[in-house]
């Protein structure tokens, strides 16, 4: 399953794209943070945002998008921008008729790194081990994006549906790999 | 100058279309609330209602684009929906190269009725007025859809650009209706 996971913002915005296998092996396919001068018209920064997805949806053409959910309590500048920019992901993936995954901060730093306080330290170096990157994905927002492209994955795969973790042995040998990769 | 207004929400999206003179008079030329069903999955809403509105900006095709302004403050649960559907809106505004207003609720209320504090039947009342309508507009969204356009083509107009008030004949004629309907 190709998923596309976006971590929204108006100054930068986080697109990582992933291949996860049924055994929950991660692949991933393309990282990039779309960008808008804090200084331009809201509508020109929503454009060239939204510009952008587009034309990563229409190149990568995933088979699921994932975006962290927003919601009004963060009470901080930047969160109407976040869920502009939300919105016009949401439309575009609607439109393709993409099925649609919003997860919490929460749900998403519990999915990589095993629990739902963890910094973006955190998140960025599960990332790293759990995709076998050579590098750390940068800024934070590529390797939250990442997260979150990746957390939608397991949470609609196979072993999430069996309903009492991994099955077969090669499930198995993931989960055996993750944990060991969390404990490092 | 023909303005799209837009009263942007998630339940209720109200757009408004008018053609307004430069001698302030306006003609109100479509209203349409768009709707979404609130148990209808999140990137669905915003997918019909997102389509309502690139339907409207391409049958009425105006020259200019205005929408009530949101705030974080704004603290109730709709606000989330309110900015993605803005969010939405504004990038199809400017995906066709309009110029874009934002404006807030009380420089809208102050416009169409003036003063900052009235409330939606006060508003409700002075659109039906203004556009010489023989009923209100209904819901509430309708004509906040309506008061959003007109006061930015008369906060664009040349009345304002002259700085000192309505400068032509027809334009102190149109204040003189204008100031007689507010008292009325």
């Amino acid at each position: 399953m190709r998923v596309l996971g976006v971590d929204p913002g108006l100054t930068r915005c986080g697109v990582g794209v992933v291949d996860v296998a049924p055994n929950r092996t991660a692949r991933l396919v393309h990282v990039e943070v779309l960008r808008s001068p804090a200084d331009q018209a809201l509508e020109l920064r929503l454009l060239s945002i939204g510009r952008g997805l587009i034309r990563l949806l229409d190149e990568y053409r995933p088979d699921a998008f994932a975006i962290e959910q927003v919601f009004a309590q963060q009470n901080v500048p930047s969160v109407m921008g976040v869920a502009q920019i939300s919105g016009i992901a949401l439309h575009q993936a609607a439109e393709r008729g993409l099925p649609v995954g919003l997860h919490t901060p929460s749900e998403v730093k519990a999915a990589v790194t095993g629990y739902g306080n963890a910094d973006k330290r955190q998140v960025t170096t599960m990332v790293t081990r759990l995709l076998g990157l050579t590098e750390a994905p940068k800024p934070a927002d590529a390797a939250d994006a990442i997260a979150i492209a990746v957390c939608h994955a397991w949470r609609q795969g196979p072993a999430r549906a069996a309903g009492s973790g991994p099955a077969t042995p090669a499930q198995r040998a993931w989960a055996q790999a993750e944990a060991a990769a969390k404990r490092r």
